[in-house]
């Protein structure tokens, strides 16, 4: 089933017009129509233009229209500079005068409360009803720079990318954050495709953007600002799609703290959703997150500049000793892989180098290239020679106009006429320094993007070296279908739940459900001593808080005991709960315990959780969140970045945990999830942990059905 | 006793020098004696320069000397661009020669083996001797940029502080460092006042000249590079001395990571320290941390910019909700805090507020201001005013010159002939926006520090506002001396060690030393059953290793076969020890394990530390550092940061700790490491702390003396 809404000839309407009706055009300095009029004509729209007011007759040399409903029939566009409360009328007389696409900057519908929320629904309706696009309302309209069509009220700077050139789509649900990316890439020498705000999305989304982006030719890197995706279905297969055309995504989506996600619910309407499980969600399908807008564009930069992304493994062509030791400190913090280089293991590298330097990383050439420049032309193409690089910094004193001559010509040399399979990047270590603009457009001719600081060169690198380390391809075995799942529904009670995931490989201990007392003492028999007693009933949510499990029984006599007792301590404590009987489990050895649950998220589909159990568990958030189709390696490389994950390896003598089998686990609760879209959440909880090669074993198991 | 090395006459020969020798003076471009020549000669040195040169007759229009010997006797300073095997011996030609500073540029010595270390302690020999000042070896020299004194060979952008203009002093272990950071600080309008690198500090150091810096008039912000204090006493007495004139120190010191701490060790000779210690340490003094290259010169922008230093509760003007969120994230990451505005707790900001922007913060006040620019003007003022407020940063679209031109003005007349308790911080949202310089300048001419991105400055804020909310007027009583500590030495036994510590306020269980089995069966008769009984020698490190430890022992009888039984245990584990004999102890109630020790640090001197014991803790690293002038109140704040906090203030039903008690037992072991220099180390290990109330015990106590 496809998840596209609308095809690219219908987004065309919006994004590549022929024809633009202005309605509430202007000649009134500072309003929204007279800006957006302006631009249309400034930049010289190809294409008709249409300005709409009842109280002009011409405006620029155009003819004003009184009303829409006397426009030509079909226009490709109307941008909508009206008031509020003439919407949504005016959107019905467009959709049904054959208009393809509306803009709508008025800001008052779902952000601002129930009425509005009920006019945006009605847009939702006629947006349906008619086929159309509707961007916004609430949104500062898109800009196609490559056809040079600005459908905005902000003053545009219209930097048309020449043939050829890599470009930035972007796709915001701000308008503000989409100006502000477009201001800060092109003075960088990057340029922008077409980007495009959608505010409250009534009727089209960000989803939707990026489909067209990713089959738009003039798009190489897309760049989005989202604060809530309320089609998660829809994003990720048009991220796998830009994966597959190799188109990266970079995303900045705030949410990480409780304060942001509230925040978010009163800007554009959007609910909050949970950031945690959409991160994992979106890291799978290969989209780079990005912290801070800074590092939005810097990304960006990187990517849009260099023909391929960097690998893991950065090295540095540094000039100072003090940066070495700065350098290592970030790289920590950052989770930065530096390449260890050093004379014995990079012969090639030593040739170039001046004796009195040792190869390391970051090597520190000292002053030596002041008067040696060839030395950064030599060293730096060396490194990018080198297999074991994923990319290339130079991190450079930059000083003054004099020492900049010196410099970045014999760095620009080393991509000029090259392409390389890693980036190099540029990263002035003063910023501020007095260079000259002419060097800095030299790097960029080539392909080397510009930073004035190392410190947010190191941090782009780091975001991007992380998508290089992903394992996107393999993917875990088929779905597992769960006999018996049909007939369940609510809360099932541990024996049962037990009963459906064991045959599907979720190791339990031996256990036997058991109705009386003589059935459980038999129960015990067969299964031999020491047994424990666990309660069941589907209204019975906290067993050990209600005296229902018993543990250490080591006889038939203190079975039946027991059976009695706990009915009794179950009775006492809520009388409404009727028992199906108890579970008569083995008692197994002792290890670490662990946790593993999985939820089927309405919004994002099934997800997988395991960490560490235990009360500081939680307060630390051990915990990992895994996508249902990761593979074992993929999981076990995720399990080895928990916080505690030392435990796992054998902490002080103790041995190594069976680190394989837990992550089976895992992958077996996704296949199962993925199988069983009604399973809505299952929780083992604890999953005892035993040393390599001992396996695991889940001791309790809660299964929300429907 | 005094700390201080040298008057500030002594270092005034080098830094105000009325004549200058440059040793070397050359010609020849590239050259450091003719780079350093030409920088004294482009700036006009208001003093007598000698150049020396055997094979020159004149530079530069000066008489060239033929060596240092033929100097009149007596030369303020002497600045030595010559090869390395010529240092030593011209150093001390100039030292018997009157002169009385040098600076020594060469690299090559004590971080470049034994050789280089020999002659470098020689220099000190001649430096100690004489009483002169040596600046390096291995350094860039020093530029007074007040008095225009370039005695570097880095091309020199020689930029004045004017008459009663703020400036940052520099103190840089690193040449490359104190370059870049002029470099950095001087386009953002923020000057220097005096920057020395000190290179491998044969004779003086940071410590030396930031004694200088503080009483220098001229200076009213230390920013410093060190990768190792080589005399912390006498920077801890000078940056309480710097603290007291109100003048902040930044300081950026890399070895967070192990990596960083070796690479120091190879680049300046200076061996690795104990990074968390040295920071403990010095934020006590006020000493305000930065992370990165970019910190440093951020939070020294904002130090030298402003007349006030932010205080904790930051507020925002910003003009889009997008940014809210960011906001929200990054201010949670960095540990930073938004105060908290609404309507009703801020009426006199909701007076000057359109009625559709509601009050908050950060404050989105859309883009209104375009059209009513006062709001900026009144809001800022308004915030600035509020005395809940800590620090006021307008966080600005500038989009381009026409609305630079809108907003930049509005916002430069908030501090226009203004004093303010707090700072005004400018930041850009869309970095790399044309902004006419004017604009810019503009902001810097009443105080306001102009940053491109929002993020930076937010960062910078946070390290300032933490500084804030330090307390670093209160301190703990007295030192509390040990009766009985002088007769001890090495590795004092448990018993002894509970013994010394209980009298000054330690609480441990009741305890009875036994030396035969019958003495030990009377004292658990006397303590009470059941009873712990250890086994006491010096020699026995891991007394549960050996069998040790028996715990439960419930009558007189289990007790004497205890004691047989546990001498057993000891010679089976070495049969060299031979046991003082057993500690029979009172068994407590159980509760949380923490951890409390303390040492006492050649270099730094004493430090408590404490946190959660076991294994989890030990992976997690979750302990702090105490310094122990600390008192209750503060050590309490700081075990409330501990990662697992949580479960000290009652987590999930579990009753709240006596975090008093603990905070208590930190602060008694910090007197007592005060009173008692020859205490190397004790170890509390487990602290038991019980709920609120109940106070703590310490079970185990080791003390190494001597």
């Amino acid at each position: 089933m496809s998840t596209r809404r609308f095809t690219n000839e219908q987004i065309d309407r919006l994004l590549r017009p022929k024809s633009v009706a202005v309605v509430g055009a202007s000649d009134r300095h500072g309003a929204l129509g007279c800006t957006l009029l302006n631009n249309l004509v400034q930049y010289e729209f190809d294409g008709d233009v249409y300005p709409v007011n009842p109280k002009r007759e011409e405006l620029q040399g155009l003819k004003v229209y009184k009303d829409v409903k006397e426009l030509p029939h079909g226009v490709d566009c109307a941008v909508l500079a009206i008031p509020r409360p003439f919407v949504v009328q005016t959107v019905r007389d467009l959709a049904e005068n054959g208009c393809g696409a509306v803009v709508i900057y008025a800001a008052g519908f779902s952000e601002a409360g129930e009425e509005g929320a009920k006019d945006q629904a009605e847009l939702a309706a006629i947006a349906e009803k008619h086929g159309i696009i509707i961007e916004g309302p609430n949104c500062l309209g898109c800009t196609n720079y490559v056809e040079r069509i600005p459908l905005t009220f902000v003053e545009t700077n219209m930097q048309t990318p020449p043939e050829g050139a890599r470009a930035v789509g972007v796709a915001s649900q701000s308008g503000a954050l989409a100006a502000v990316l477009a201001t800060t890439l092109h003075p960088r020498g990057c340029y922008v495709s077409t980007s495009v705000s959608t505010g409250n999305e009534a009727a089209s989304g960000v989803e939707d953007y990026v489909e067209w982006l990713v089959d738009d030719p003039a798009t190489h890197v897309i760049a989005m600002y989202v604060e809530n995706f309320r089609r998660p279905q829809a994003f990720i297969a048009v991220a796998r799609r830009a994966r597959a055309a190799g188109k990266p995504i970079v995303l900045l989506h705030p949410g990480k703290s409780d304060k942001a996600q509230e925040s978010a619910a009163t800007h554009t309407g959007a609910m909050a959703g949970n950031y945690a499980l959409m991160k994992a969600k979106l890291t799978r399908e290969g989209v780079i997150f990005a912290d801070t807008l800074e590092e939005l564009a810097d990304i960006a930069t990187i990517a849009v500049t260099c023909e391929s992304l960097p690998g893991a493994n950065m090295v540095v062509l540094g000039e100072s000793g003090a940066l070495r030791g700065l350098a290592f400190d970030l790289a920590e913090d950052i989770g930065l892989d530096l390449l260890h280089l050093d004379d014995e293991n990079s012969p090639k590298l030593r040739e170039v180098l001046p004796d009195f330097v040792p190869v390391s990383n970051p090597t520190d050439i000292t002053a030596v290239g002041l008067s040696e420049p060839e030395i950064y032309t030599n060293l730096l193409t060396a490194l990018l020679e080198d297999d074991r690089v994923g990319s290339v910094v130079a991190s450079i004193i930059q000083s003054d106009p004099i020492t900049s001559e010196i410099k970045f010509p014999a760095i620009q040399k080393v991509l000029d006429g090259r392409e390389m399979d890693k980036p190099l990047v540029f990263a002035g270590v003063d910023e501020g320094a007095n260079v000259p603009q002419k060097y800095i457009d030299g790097l960029a001719e080539v392909g080397i993007p510009y930073f004035p600081s190392t410190e947010r060169a190191y941090r782009a690198i780091a975001r991007l070296a992380d998508l290089a380390k992903r394992d996107l391809e393999s993917r875990s075995g088929e779905p597992l279908a769960m006999p018996g799942i049909g007939d369940e529904s609510g809360v099932i009670p541990e024996y049962r739940a037990k009963e459906l995931l064991r045959p599907l490989g979720v190791p339990f201990p031996e256990s036997t459900f058991a109705a009386s007392a003589d059935d459980a003492a038999k129960a015990a028999d067969a299964l031999g001593y020491p047994v424990v007693m666990k309660a069941q009933a589907a209204a019975l949510g906290h067993k050990s808080d209600a005296g229902g499990v018993i543990l250490g029984l080591k006889s038939a006599d203190e079975v039946r005991k027991a059976f009695d007792r706990m009915h009794g301590n179950v009775a006492n404590y809520d009388s409404s709960i009727t028992l199906d009987g108890v579970l008569v489990e083995k008692m197994g050895a002792m290890g670490t315990e662990m946790i593993v649950g999985a939820k089927h998220d309405p919004q994002w589909g099934p997800v997988v959780l395991a960490g560490f159990g235990g009360v500081t568990a939680e307060i630390l958030k051990d915990v990992k969140l895994f996508t249902p189709d990761l593979g074992v390696e993929q999981v076990k490389e995720g399990l080895l970045k928990l916080k505690q994950a030392p435990l796992l390896m054998g902490w002080r003598g103790s041995p190594a945990l069976d680190v394989d089998a837990l992550a089976e686990m895992i992958v077996t609760m996704g296949r199962i999830m993925e199988g069983n879209p009604s399973i809505r959440e299952v929780d083992l909880n604890p999953v005892i942990v035993y040393p390599e090669g001992q396996g695991v074993i889940a001791l309790d198991a809660l299964m929300l059905v429907g």
